[in-house]
């Protein structure tokens, strides 16, 4: 397979919105925002044996990708609308692209969100996604807005990604329900746009809860107080580890993609509804308290947070 | 240096723009998009060792990753507004950073391209980036409108970073003037703006004239005819090369950068007084078909084109 046959290959599966003018096939994609919508647009990228392993099967590969990107745009509240990609293969491979497409696809068209152009080349497998969502004026969700007396909130359960990855790194069997929270997450769309003008603060957990309500924390100039025992868990993660590795995983672990959010406690009624609705655990895991930095007791919390470069 | 010092050492470096509601260090970035404009959207990589030499300097390294990603915006006519950048570094090197940013920034401020968000993650060297322009409804530059009878025009010379890239791979010194070429591409972003009202169909060359050309006649359903006497070509790749690889080169040779676009007869003193205004040699080098493909004696075209993968 050549480049252009690649291209008409992803080209062929990818589907379009009314709001592309034009979508992979010229030098840049054109595209007809609404009317007085912001745009919010992420950029995240995934490098084999970094951020997945190398023996991940393509479709997982494909959906991650994109979920990540998804997750970004959920966490400020925005309706998906396109993506680029950009796909760095060391060689030309069929099953490989096929295998990725559908991935990518899948999770995207569940979205309605258009993939309008990118680029492939040679290279180590690296894959960087752009993902544009709209929004209205002033109503995204920032890390800036948390006030002291907010409840700070989590979705899901916390630590199975992270479960999956310590038990392939001890050369353990993976967990099926651990690995597929590993592999393929859930970004929390419909959630962050419930959360407009309920939450004061939000952000996805990629690097670790601790880590990224730390984000929150900095941006707004206050600090969090979690109670530790209040941390959702599957039942997976509790056959999988004792109680103390358990926590260390929920509190600092990366990769779960769930929302954490703070909310004046005057929504506790909405969000125990919204939890229903949306059929999604929401758990209230702690406060915002004046002062800086997060306090989780019961956890080494030095050990929290992935860093590249670390 | 951890990922989040990486992040504020570009951040305190970029500059904003009116429209960019929020920049770097949230989940998503937000721009306000003007009223009534279109968006041109493009993403490009450039990997270590496949798009320029493991030993080029940092600073030509920034420079190039915006610059191949403004000629797509150029080749569309748009103006560019704002961009996200993803770098992939084995470690972290706040020289490397440095230079990489200033390369990268320097040809942004002459743009007003506003660098608004994106990841820095550990893997092979590798540079997405994914930019963003506007242009009016019904004004961008297609690869589809090229008419029988059209003129085709190049903008600059061609064949310089092929013939750069040429002495490299035999071992031999590289000419300056052509590496400057190779590695420091200009984009001809106010050509592009130019072109639209003159211009039937554009593309930028990136992959070598002819093929790019084929690009046009494809979507276009059209043939061309080029004089390949009439390619035009700089002094230094004269002196470096003799005449029949200075023609493959010039035909051929990707990474050039140039504009490869067609207009009708009538337009040519409009160019030729554009020529002089932009202080940019716009040469005529052939005319557009009846019929599939471009037909260019004298040069070898089979060997024509940059593939990866092929």
């Amino acid at each position: 397979m050549h480049e252009f046959d690649l291209i008409a290959r992803i080209r062929a599966r990818a589907a379009l919105r009314g709001d592309v003018v034009l979508g992979i096939g010229d030098d840049c994609a054109l595209l007809a925002p609404p009317a007085g919508m912001q745009l919010a647009v992420t950029m995240d990228t995934l490098n084999v044996g970094v951020h997945f392993p190398a023996d991940t099967v393509p479709y997982d590969i494909g959906w991650k990708a994109l979920a990540v990107n998804l997750s970004d745009l959920a966490a400020m509240g925005a309706q998906p609308a396109w993506c680029t990609l950009s796909l760095s293969l060391p060689g030309a491979d069929a099953v490989f692209l096929d295998g990725f497409t559908d991935g990518f696809l899948t999770l995207a068209k569940q979205h309605d969100f258009a993939l309008i152009g990118g680029d492939t080349t040679r290279g180590p497998l690296s894959i960087s996604v752009t993902a544009h969502g709209l929004v209205a004026p002033g109503s995204a969700l920032r890390r800036t807005g948390a006030q002291v007396g907010d409840d700070v909130w989590v979705s899901g359960t916390l630590g199975d990604a992270a479960g999956a990855l310590r038990q392939w790194q001890q050369g353990d069997a993976m967990t099926p329900v651990l690995r597929e929270r590993l592999d393929r997450p859930i970004p929390r769309v419909a959630l962050g746009r419930a959360l407009r003008g309920l939450a004061h603060a939000c952000i996805d957990i990629s690097d670790g809860l601790l880590a990224d309500l730390a984000h929150i924390c900095n941006s707004s100039g206050v600090g969090a107080q979690i109670n530790v025992d209040a941390l959702p868990a599957s039942a997976a993660l509790r056959e999988a580890f004792d109680v103390a590795t358990c926590r260390v995983l929920q509190a600092s672990g990366g990769d779960d993609y769930e929302l954490c959010f703070t909310a004046p406690p005057v929504q506790r009624d909405m969000l125990h509804a919204l939890s229903q609705t949306l059929n999604l655990p929401l758990t209230h895991i702690g406060e915002i308290v004046t002062g800086t930095g997060v306090c989780c007791a019961g956890v080494d919390v030095a050990a929290a947070g992935y860093q590249h470069f670390a």
